[in-house]
């Protein structure tokens, strides 16, 4: 086994091998930018890591690696373009930089691509990977469409939020980990746990991004703290308020949800307060302990040597104490 | 064997069977929608019938067939918004009946449920025919990109004309017959000739669509007589008028397709003057007769009955007779 560090350089190296300087520029150069953007690279390392943690070596997983990471990249492509977003960790989104043409068709052409790395193996691997990958993208799919379904709609239920990020986050997660599972040939049962604990991780780090956007400390978050609040997001906070809040506090926040002003200073304060005072923050941490408690409950069954069980559940505290 | 209007039915009638009625409508609807749209459903019926001329079961290659057909929709939803098409079969585009978010997403998920339809292969032929089809669709993708990429260019070669229809439209069909050879699980010799009739006759099936675009009958013709004129497009004809013109009609042709005029009546007329003085339409229609010719000459080393060997001759007969 590698730390987590050593499966990013080793899984970054293999990626830069690949080449996507290739005729029509148009279509590929797009693909190259995506690619080399950077990024925590969680998913592949996942795909290496799980190979390993079922006595594989993660030599075996990088293909598949790759078609997690090539798809992963795609579907922020084509997202961008619905959200209008003009940054991507830092730089041009796609279609910002060429256009939304070049966008939909590099993205295309990646979801193909991702699809092609799984033909390094041998057909029954191939195979199941590849049925694995179809029924995630398709539920990717499926969440985002949700995700952009909830921007329109008025009475979204808690329930509804948790299926959209399972479907928009956490099965990719889950994937990752699980094919890892396949390429080493590790039982059924196994495969499906080492999934369901990616699931629920995968639910408890989205849920974690929701908290951390309204309450992260500016100095170490990333992005504008406040962000969701600004766009009127609906995240677990903003429905667990609703959920929670009397008739007065409803009507300050659905009025607050309202507006789009220049200065967000004073909005951001005062839904923050409404968070805090009809504990929707407090319900939100308590739910991410509860995601991560279920995954590491799925850790219990796992077949595998103690150690192994062990590294799973400190990558898993380590997720969940991040601050970015 | 059955007749091609045969393949049609039986093929619309699975078709029919595939339910998109799902959740989120707004992913699944406009996929029922596209798909029930009609057309002629060339490319699956391809499929059916290459796999009975190599003695499989049609009901065999529904799967496949479908497919194809699935991602053949794929494209044309993409293509549409980057054509900024209103129409497609007589009937509003999906990003115009809905919108280019819904037409991007609604097309990714097509593309991945393409190859679920694979999954009810065993895994030998799961992975040819997954194999085949991202090498295609690819391929579909890099053809759209220089597509979009010549509508910018100067000095477009012939021969890069020839590479970008064979791309973007004659691998699908090659692809489409070759699929049915893959599910018959005949010699890999009558795979590859059954790839290259198609890819042959796709290519002349192209160059045809351009003669007929602009010399068609306007009583038979489906579309405007015209529409390549008027949109200034790069055909076969234009490329080889250019390249067979003297200075005056080089000149003429460059100064027509700089316009963008309200009534094209006088445009088309002259363009279609200059076509048939510098013998392009002529060469188009001696081009269309070679790559028609190179298809048959294909069949001959093809390894099955000589009553099969004529339903696909006749078929490539009836299809450059087509006047729509």
């Amino acid at each position: 086994m590698h730390t987590i560090s050593e499966y990013q350089s080793l899984f970054v190296a293999y990626l830069q091998k690949q080449s996507y300087l290739k005729e029509p520029q148009n279509l590929y150069n797009p693909i190259d930018y995506i690619l080399s953007l950077g990024g925590k690279r969680m998913r592949p390392v996942l795909t290496l890591m799980s190979a390993e943690i079922f006595n594989a070596n993660y030599k075996q997983a990088l293909p598949a690696a790759m078609a997690v990471e090539t798809f992963h990249n795609f579907s922020l492509i084509h997202d961008d373009i619905m959200d209008d977003a003009p940054l991507r960790r830092g730089h041009q989104t796609v279609h910002e930089k060429w256009n939304i043409n070049t966008g939909i068709l590099s993205g295309d052409a990646m979801l193909i691509l991702a699809y092609q790395y799984f033909e390094q193996y041998e057909p029954p691997v191939f195979r199941d990977l590849a049925k694995l990958f179809s029924k995630t993208a398709l539920e990717v799919c499926e969440g985002q469409q949700w995700d952009v379904d909830f921007e329109t709609r008025v009475g979204v239920s808690i329930n509804e939020y948790l299926k959209m990020i399972e479907y928009k986050t956490a099965v990719l997660v889950a994937a990752a980990l699980k094919m890892g599972a396949i390429i080493a040939q590790t039982s059924l049962e196994n495969a499906q746990l080492i999934y369901d604990f990616g699931l629920n991780l995968g639910i408890a780090f989205q849920l974690q991004d929701d908290f951390l956007d309204a309450f992260g400390d500016p100095k170490t978050f990333g992005k504008q703290v406040g962000g969701d609040i600004i766009e009127n997001k609906k995240t677990y906070l903003y429905l667990t308020a609703l959920q929670n809040a009397d008739q007065t506090q409803k009507q300050q926040l659905l009025d607050l949800y309202q507006q789009n002003i220049e200065d967000n200073t004073q909005k951001i304060a005062l839904v923050k307060q409404i968070f805090t005072d009809t504990k929707a923050a407090e319900n939100t941490q308590n739910a991410i302990a509860l995601y991560t408690q279920k995954a590491f409950d799925v850790l219990q069954p796992l077949d595998i040597e103690p150690e192994k069980k062990q590294i799973l559940h400190v990558f898993g505290q380590n997720l969940m104490k991040r601050t970015v």
